[in-house]
């Protein structure tokens, strides 16, 4: 697939305009492949995944408290982070919470994101490998997503079935954000630490093109290490914000020449304001965390 | 909670007779509480859990290829051999991969099974904690499942929001049935298996009245030594039937006094017959593992 840019930077003053029209000039976008998804990058200066995890419970008071009201708060913050986003992350627990209806609100979310942003369903799915070609089912043919969260522990013909989709990415469990990543990833198991054998077994199951793995930005140390073992591979980055970890350390700890990195911002851009000012407030948000990262592009 | 029975096997000339006029004067029929469930598999003189993995390609050429079709077929799934099942286990994967829709013939499954019966979601969640209580959320209270299969990777915080919540059981993975166990399980982790060291650790996160370990039927001697560390939790175990796992042997291994044991068959009931006479297909398979584990009990 390609992408055929008609803009030039040359006739603009400001890097963000351009930007706008470059992506209404651009005749195929697409964040899907490796190279399109680095392209969106180095197009938005920014390497920011924007996490729908969306609440009725917390929607801004100008927002109806129900299902509707949070489709449309989810695509104004769509709308209003989407110059800044090369990925948006749908977490499907948010959704599941609410049964059949949330499925459809999900559904309506996914509708609504760009093509040139990567979709990501934050899943955590794995199954013995009958079971896991319906999840991949579900999560890339019935829904249309790009990427899905796996967790690893049963093993290969648990994630071979992702695997085997075509133009789709699976991002496997490797070291988590969450207090419980020290219960098990980091034990020794075989020699290594568990989380590092678990990096170095699947990768044998997948390429760069295929997979990426969640480390957390809260161990900005451990992903430094695991930079060096898979220097190219992507690497989905939760942690910065609400869970503490910071852009600066963890970009300056596993950014590769590609930037190889999705760094994810959940809470702190949906509920940057709860005011009527939220899309704003979403939108400076995302934008102050992307250009932070500009700064390290 | 309390059962009172008003029937007794006195008068009965066959068990069976027996169960089906016991289940009618039961006042209050469950199968939550630990004890509750031992009841009725005393009762019933089965332990069998029946799997809904149900898929609408699979369904016998008598049925409609659409989604009332197959909510109908597990109606009559559960119809036909709730006399034999003491438990039910819904796996998500194959209602999710028909999106939304499938969600709500996953519900209206559910709320067809009996309440004399354990309900179990088998959704292998787990993710960070405030994601996994969304996820408890919406299987412990939006769908009223009585227990959920969880993947322990991301540890003591991704199980807690399940654990929290009363009367209701979590059924972490230790050993599972498929190939892709030997990929991580069975790996030595801090001087043991890996799958030793879950067990050993999540068991000091909740005690035997609210959690099991999913067991594979296929390595009945590891499952020997599982059982010689916890004596007293429940089982629930995959794989006999299509995965090549033997009712006898598992159940040697690993029946307790109380039995502790869950042995699931989906394929081998659900599909029992493609013809018109599925359900007595499925009746007369559930009711021969039924017989087969009554001479163990």
């Amino acid at each position: 697939m390609y992408t055929i840019w008609l803009a030039s930077t040359s006739s603009y003053t400001n890097l963000h305009e351009f930007h706008e029209d470059a992506v209404q000039f651009c005749l195929i976008c697409s964040a899907v492949h490796k190279q399109e998804l680095i392209q969106q990058i180095r197009l938005k200066q920014s390497y920011l995944c924007t996490g729908l995890d969306t609440q009725i419970e917390k929607l801004p008071s100008v927002v109806s408290k129900n299902g509707q009201g949070l489709v449309d708060f989810n695509r104004n913050i769509i709308d209003a982070t989407s110059p800044y986003s090369v990925a948006y992350k749908i977490n499907t627990a948010f959704y599941e919470q609410y049964g059949k209806a949330g499925w459809e609100w999900m559904e309506e979310t996914l509708n609504h994101l760009p093509n040139d942003t990567l979709k990501i369903a934050d899943a955590k799915r794995g199954d013995i490998g009958n079971t896991s070609s319906m999840y991949a089912k579900a999560f890339f043919d019935t829904l249309p997503f790009d990427a899905i969260t796996v967790a690893p522990y049963m093993g290969e013909d648990s994630l071979r079935p992702f695997l085997e989709f075509e133009n789709k990415w699976v991002i496997c469990l490797a070291l988590t954000s969450n207090a419980g990543h020290a219960d098990f990833q980091l034990g020794e198991y075989e020699g290594k630490k568990l989380y590092e054998r678990v990096i170095e077994t699947v990768c044998k199951w997948g390429n760069e093109e295929k997979l990426m793995f969640v480390v957390g930005a809260t161990r900005a140390q451990l992903v430094q290490e695991i930079r060096a073992m898979i220097p190219n591979h992507f690497l989905l980055v939760p942690g910065v914000g609400a869970q503490g970890g910071s852009l600066q350390d963890i970009t300056k700890a596993a950014a590769n020449e590609d930037v190889g990195l999705l760094v994810n911002s959940s809470r702190g851009i949906l509920y940057a304001s709860s005011g009527d000012d939220y899309k704003e407030a979403a939108a400076a948000e995302a934008q102050k965390l992307a250009s932070e990262m500009a700064t390290f592009l």
